[in-house]
């Protein structure tokens, strides 16, 4: 008997950010998966098994929550955020192609949730209102060149760049040395955001510019954003600026 | 006395994938603003004036919105997916600060929603699992020059690439055109996903090869997306591949 997998995003971390269809399977779940900090997340529940284990072993967890469904049970895979953006959902899927044949006849869905990059956005204004990319600063799974090589190309293309995994203690100087690049490309003014732990108790936001960016301003529940060429602040009398990205785009000059 | 605005996202469509916090808000509301497809998915409440306009008229809405917010009512202007993609939180931050003064101190909120191509993403496996774009390929508001800059880059990135406002009756031919860019770039097998009104009844998902991708699968309710080199389709015993994009990611040729 086969069961189902549900990679399940439970969003920034506010309860009123998550979406139902996401409580729902969470509920109804005989096995619950994650990175213990998440799994933490979710309400316990009388005969619901959870397996939670290291940030890292995400293909191990992978492979172990597809064994239990593929022995009938009702398994539930959590991510922060939206499982579908530098989370748990493309280790599922690799884990199946490089894992047994009958993996492929598990009913696996996948349960959006809000993104730190969009309730980072959300408490700020409108940052990513144009056109935007997402990279992930971590060189643990790819070549620091090719992080680099993307960052220019998205300096290039005047996107909005959103940066995930900006810091941790294995990997310290990535996020200064992308900052850096950026300094060669857009103006000393353009705004950069530090949003830490968005719509949590902890939550810390702060607006910076791109010549004084400090990077030990983010740590690893940091999403760092910095504007295009056309992102602005909206002055506010209580002196909280509002950060928007029009929706007009001029030529871009190279 | 001053009253508040939010601007709420519905999400992609389905009522389990619009959050608690937009259910709340739309709830408290004195006054509706919207697009009137968008504002048709919000159940109708006594007492709870709709103003509903054209999808082009973002602008004169916002205003209209912080009109009202600025007289003391409590204003709900609805997005669908999430307000601040392409959506109508850059235009309320637009209006403010071309505005009145007086407008900058409404209490002015953003409720994040699922954007289209995370419930895209969801429904086909894992596409977006690593670094990705997202354009519009409307040239209303930017020269086409600058969209074609922009896919050019993104195409030197590798990112995948979401586009969204893909075709329009006044836009009939910027989806094949940037198809046709992303051929000089990008393999013929590279997967092409046309996802239609994801999660509404009318649901429409089709994979594609970016070879033989017609442009005349997308409408205005369509969100394209174009794989990376690595994007990958797992196939399945019922014909219907998975479509993720691997977190591992190894030097990039140029």
């Amino acid at each position: 008997m086969t069961g189902r997998l549900t990679i399940v995003g439970l969003g920034p971390g506010a309860e009123d950010l998550q979406t139902p269809q996401a409580r729902a399977v969470l509920d109804a779940a005989t096995d619950l998966f994650g990175y213990t900090t998440y799994l933490d997340r979710v309400p316990t529940k009388i005969g619901q098994s959870r397996h939670g284990s290291d940030n890292r072993e995400e293909i191990a967890r992978a492979r172990a929550a597809l064994e239990l469904a593929s022995a009938g049970k009702d398994v539930a895979v959590v991510s922060s955020g939206d499982p579908g953006v530098f989370a748990m959902a493309a280790a599922v899927f690799e884990a199946i192609e490089n894992g047994e044949p009958e993996w492929r006849e598990i009913e696996v869905t996948v349960v959006p949730g809000i993104s730190a990059m969009f309730a980072a956005a959300a408490r700020l204004g409108a940052p990513l209102g144009h056109d935007f990319c997402a990279i992930s600063l971590s060189d643990n799974l790819k070549p620091w060149e090719t992080v680099t090589r993307r960052i220019e190309a998205a300096a290039a293309a005047d996107f909005v760049i959103a940066l995930y995994n900006p810091i941790s203690k294995a990997r310290p100087w990535q996020l200064g040395a992308a900052l850096d690049l950026l300094r060669a490309h857009r103006a000393p003014s353009t705004p950069v955001i530090f949003a830490t732990a968005v719509s949590r108790t902890d939550e810390r936001i702060e607006i910076a510019d791109l010549a004084t960016a400090d990077p030990s301003r983010a740590d690893m529940r940091t999403l760092v954003m910095i504007g295009s060429s056309a992102t602005r602040l909206v002055p506010r009398p209580n002196g909280e600026p509002w950060v928007y990205t029009p929706r007009r785009v001029e030529e871009l000059v190279s």
